[in-house]
Order: C-alpha cells, then structure tokens, then sequence
C-alpha cells in the first residue's frame, strides 16, 4: 500500500515532462500572442466556494476535508468557480474585458477508469465582460492558433449556437425550458449513441414521436443564422481557414449553462471525443458568485492533446535528458581536464554530464550515457589531456575519433541545431 | 467567508506570473545544462507516506484526510518524502546516478504569518546513488550558475561539513550523539540570535562553560580539511568564482538528517535568511522507506528568490500583458481591415489586442491600453482603411503618427528586440 502512488494519480518523469512542458509553453505563447494574460488561483478554497456549483453530482466528487482550524475546505474541481470566486472578491479591480488564461491541476474524486485522473491539468482561456460574438470569434482564432502551433493538420473548429438549438426545439413543438435542456443532453450524445440511440432516449424521455422526427428534419435544414454568421466571418478573418470552421446544428455541448455560441474542437484522425470545448455563458458568473458578468470561452482538454500528440508524432520525440555529451575521465587524473571541460562547454549551452563515479569501468559510462540517451560520450585519458583533444565516440553508430577543444563547442552546437 | 481566499493562500496575477514563469524557466534551463532531469509527483499520497517522516512537529503541519474510498490521504508537505517514495516504487528502474529536479507547490496547515504561506512553490535538486563528493561539488556549481544566471550579484556559498561540526563537538569534550545534534540546532541559530544567545542557550542546555568556550575556539580554528578542499577545489575547476565559495564551520544547517557536506546560499543584499540550503543526506532515503541510496541536493527558497528579484531588480520588470499592440476601429466599418491587421501582427509574432467592444469611445479604449501597460495603440479610422496606414499612437509619450502597414509590423518588432 504505502510505497505506492494512489490509484488515479501518477508521477510524471522526465521525457513526458520535457513534453508536457513543451507543450504548455507554445500554449501560453500563443494566449499571450492574443492579449490573454496568465491567472493562478490557490489549491485549496472554501467548501461553499466549490460546492453546489455544478450539482449533487458534481458535489460527491470534489476533495473536502477540514483543515486544522477546522474550516470546511476542498481542493480545486475546475477553474471556473476560482475564476468566478476571483471575478467577485478582486471585483472592480481589472480592466474590462478581462482576457486570461489558467493552467493548473483540477483533483476529482472519480472511480478511476482508462484515462479518467484523479488529478489532472485544465488549461482554460476565457473573456469576461464582452457581450460581442467578436469575443467568441477571438476565442476560436485562438485555439485554432494553438492546434495549429502545436502541428495539429487534420481537426475542425465545430460551431453551434444554443439559440438555435432552442429554436430547432421550438419549431419540434416542445416549449418547456427544462425539456429543452434535457432533449439538448441527449441529442450531444449523437456522436457516442447514433441517430438511433439518439431517437430511443428521446422516446424514453416522454418526447412525442412527431416532435423526434420534428427534431431530426429541422436540424437537416437549420442556418446559422446572421449573428453566428457574423461569427464565422470574424473568426475567418482573424485567420481560421473556412475548411477548419464547420457549421453543426447536432452539436450541443452537454452542460446547461451555455446561453449563445458553442463550439468544439475535434481531431479526424482519432476516436477520443474533442480536444477542446468551451461557449457563451453569460449567467454563470453570477450564478456561481460572482458579479453580474457576460463570458465566453474553452477548454482544452491536455491529457488528450498529449496522448495525440505522442500518437501521432506531431511534435519530435523528447529523450529522458537533455544531456548532449558525457565526459569520461579514464582514470583520477583526468578529472580536473574534465571538470573544466564540463564547465566550457556549459558556458557555451550545451548540456554536458560529467560522470560522478570517477574510476568507473568505461563500460559502466557509456552505458549510463546510452540509457539517458545521451548522444555523445568524450573519452578523456593521458594522451587526450597531453594533446588538448577529447577521443568523441557517437552513440547512435559507435564511430569514434579525435576531436580538438576547439572544434568540440562548435561541432555540439551545429547537431543541436540539426537535431 | 466564501468569495475569498482562505488564510495563507494567494491569487496570482498577470504581472507576478510572468516574473515566476520566467524564474522557473532560467532554473529549469540550467539544471538541464547539469544533466538534470525534471520530476512531477501527485499532490496526493497515502498519509502513510507521508507521516512520522520528520518528527510529530511536522505531522501537525502535513493536511490529511479521508478521500471518498475512505483511505487516509494527504497533500504533499515537501519533495524529499516524494522522492524517497519513487525511488522505493521504482528501485532498479532508473540508472544511476538519479539527477532529478522536481519544481511542484507544497502545502503546509502552518500558522500564517507574514511571508509564510500554507501553499508555496518548492525548487529541489538532488543526486541520488553517489557517494563521491564530487556530486556535492556539481550541485554546488548548479545552484552558483542559477543564481548567476538570475543575476545576482553579491552573494555566497557557505560551506562546511557534518564531520567537521562533530570533530569541533568531540574536541570540546562533548561525545554523546544527541546531544551533539541539539548543539548543532542551537550553533545553527548563530546568524540570528548572536555569539551571546548562542552561548545562553548552549547554558540552559547544560552544556559546560569550559566545553562552550572550547566550542567557540575550537570553531576559529577550523580548517577544512582534506575531503571538503577537494571538494571546493572541483567547485571551482566547474566555474564557482573562488570568492563565491566560503569555508564556514559556524554553518549548521538545523536538520538532523544531513551526513557530509552542507551548504547554503547567503545574500549580502538582504537580511531575509538563506536563499538555498542543503546538504549530503546518505541515510535518509532508506529511513524515508526508500532503498539504501546515498543522496546530495538543495532546495532553492523559490518565494524569497522572487522577493529579492522584484526589491533588487535583477530582472527586467513584468506588464500585465505582454500585448504589443491595440487595433481600434474607430467605427463598425473598419473592423474587419482591423481583424486582418492583427491576424498578420499575430503571424509576426507580435501580440495584438482588438478592442472587442466595438464602437466604444476611443477614450476609453485607450485607457484601456494604458491600464494593460500595453505601449502601442493603432487608430484605425476611414482615411486609414483608404491609405492602407494606422495612425500610430504611443502611450509613454503621447506621440502620434501615420505609419505604413508594411512598417508596422517591423518597427514593432525591433521594438520589441529593444525592450
């Protein structure tokens, strides 16, 4: 038991992180390139600050716990009750609109599955306080920038609205607000279920059997519409290529408090659901404690965006250091050659290792360098030291020759270039 | 109650977020250019892992709790107790030596009091499976070329050595173990409390006046003794200016774990304690529950790194924003030559804000701009659509002008390089 990490928690190690790391970094350039700024909110909160926000559901799976003052406390469960809590508290203090981005593990209490955490990172952008689809379109050509930045090829920005669906629902007959809601869950699990799937529930669900075919014939045929129309155009000419924005009246994001624009991002060359997916949600804030706020926005979903990535090589793969060259001194007297030697090609950024063990078999050294993937090892004896050269053997094919100091930094540098 | 944040926890901002990220960077950046590797382990781990590690004090501070399978969990107190649990999960799994650098928060149900938090960043290096000191030596040259590469100036490493402390204790007259530890966690206190508190507390110790007298003297005449010159002699050949290296046998370090060589970073320039600290701890990952390894490291004072940066300005001052650059439409009519515009700024890698209220008094959009600390702003009125121009205004002076689209791009570029 003890020993071991908890069922849905992981530890991460180097290539992974190197990157994750990679990874997080083209995305808050790319926030950045956009004029959002960077948020971070504690770990722990107030319990009434987290609960009873999304639901009893929702409720049962966040971290609570007394602290040592005895103050009901959670960990954080997304980061839009933080942005929310911090909208009200901070209150007047940011210009309007107020453009961030946020980065940082959410815990869930979940029953752990394939790729369900208990811990996990959430990587939200949103704008509050702009009522103007400008704002939404602004969102897209964000995230479009961040699939497009991070080598995504083969992926569409879906878009819907949530008034037309509501309309659609209106012009199937169904009127009532918490029918709608419930007839919009079902119809966003068209893409898992099917167009019979979807059919069934809404007849489970009491939905007349005209109002079902009602429904499936006025999406056929549902528009855009001028204000998402105007949407489109904006986001197009912030740079998203037409192809990549697709018109979906299926598309309805299952959560309820989405009141005008929707949309998701999805991969074509994988079955793993969307890799982002955020819209309009102008009551939230308030609902959830803060001021009085529209908002729009996304989120990625990270885990995935790495699972793809690494799937489909769309970024060079990372090695478990990124050391570039072990130093080898043969014996003890070599070392202070090599210390030195460490330190000059150090001060010229190339991440050198010196091995710690000095008077280990070379053996041992070369393969601790092969095992971090360390692509070059300098053997260094006597008559490297008496003529000022290192003896350079490649890894990757186990040729080996003499190299002047001179000629050392500069052959380093080129392959990390060339790499 | 709710709507804040909880006692000993902070919000960050834009401008603080940058500052951090932008540290974090240099740190990673040079244990990499050392060969070492990063580290990430789950904020939550078995309460067995975590307790009866550091003594029943420390317990009190570690926040535990029943998650939802009802197993006792707690939240990371330090990266130490983590790293001793992966080594043990992992045994044979990594070559060594295991170089590892872990950059994760810690939490702490510590009593708030001004600069300590209940949630910080914690910055460790360590080396694990090494007994040579020439480990010691590597991270003392790590930690000397972070801190160059943050910029600071003036400032030293203090060295001195477990063995020496105890020979100093066992020439005084003073052999038994323990109480040789309580005098070295009173001898540690000599910086704030002064040679005379040192003395009196050493008395109420019972400590005999010869042997405290003995102690003083024996520590003026302290040298430092083969192992430990040889080890700052490899400090050197690895690039610590001899200056920066300080030979100092009052240095104590308060913990009881540590087994050779200790350290610590000092300011001359501030009077807020150690900026780094560590030591050879050889037996402490097998007390920890981790195999038999011997280990070396330090961890970096994150958050008083950051103070000292932001009061001494060794780093160049953050914005709220790193937009270059506001677009504003004087009316409706030139928004869509805007949203063009800032697409090609963006695709220059220039970041580029569009006032997303349209339509808005130009007043209060430059206002905006100015609040953002953002330096340019781009009035786009019917004559500039026409002439293909902005009319360019910058904020620090008030200065106005036409500037070609075609020149935009590449003064703002070369500013940017400029800043």
């Amino acid at each position: 038991m003890t020993n071991q990490t908890l069922k849905g928690f992981r530890d991460f190690f180097s290539k992974d992180l190197f990157l994750r790391y990679k990874v997080i970094d083209i995305i808050k350039q790319t926030f950045n390139l956009f004029g959002f700024s960077p948020l971070e909110t504690p770990s722990i909160e107030y319990a009434e600050t987290l609960l009873g926000k999304y639901g009893e559901d929702a409720d049962k799976l966040v971290y609570t716990f007394p602290d040592r003052g005895d103050r009901q406390v959670g960990l954080r469960y997304d980061l839009t009750v933080p942005l929310s809590r911090v909208m009200a508290q901070y209150n007047q203090a940011f210009p309007l609109p107020f453009k961030r981005y946020q980065i940082q593990p959410v815990w869930r209490a979940e029953n752990t599955q394939r790729g369900r955490y208990r811990e996990f990172l959430q990587c939200d952008i949103d704008t509050i306080g702009i009522n103007s689809y400008l704002a939404d379109a602004e969102i897209i050509a964000a995230i479009f920038t961040v699939f497009k930045n991070l080598n995504f090829q083969n992926f569409v920005i879906k878009i819907n609205s949530r008034e037309i669906l509501f309309s659609i629902l209106e012009k199937s007959g169904l009127t009532d607000k918490i029918q709608q809601l419930s007839v919009i869950r079902t119809v966003d699990k068209l893409d898992k279920i099917g167009v019979e799937g979807v059919k069934a529930e809404l007849k489970s669900k009491n939905v007349p059997e005209q109002a079902i075919v009602d429904i499936f014939s006025n999406i056929k045929n549902a528009k855009p519409g001028e204000k998402l129309s105007e949407l489109i155009n904006s986001a197009k000419a912030l740079g998203v290529p037409e192809n990549i924005l697709v018109f979906d009246p299926t598309l309805s994001r299952g959560l309820d408090y989405y009141t005008g624009p929707i949309f998701e991002v999805v991969s074509m060359d994988a079955k793993i659901g969307s890799l982002a997916g955020g819209g309009r949600y102008d009551n939230l804030i308030k609902t959830l404690g803060g001021p009085n706020l529209p908002a729009t926005g996304i989120a990625l979903g990270f885990e995935r965006i790495i699972d793809l990535i690494k799937e489909l090589k769309l970024l060079p793969e990372e090695k478990d250091s990124k050391t570039q060259i072990l130093v080898v001194p043969i014996s003890e007297n070599e070392l202070p050659y090599c210390l030195k030697l460490s330190q000059e090609l150090r001060s010229k950024n190339i991440a050198t290792e010196i091995y710690l063990e000095v008077g280990s078999k070379v053996d041992k050294q070369i393969k601790y360098a092969d095992k971090k993937s360390v692509p070059f090892v300098a053997l260094v004896g006597q008559n490297e030291v008496k003529n000022n050269i290192v003896t350079l053997k490649t890894l990757v094919n186990g040729k080996q020759g003499e190299v002047n100091l001179r000629d050392l930094g500069k052959m380093l540098q080129e392959n990390l270039i060339n790499q």
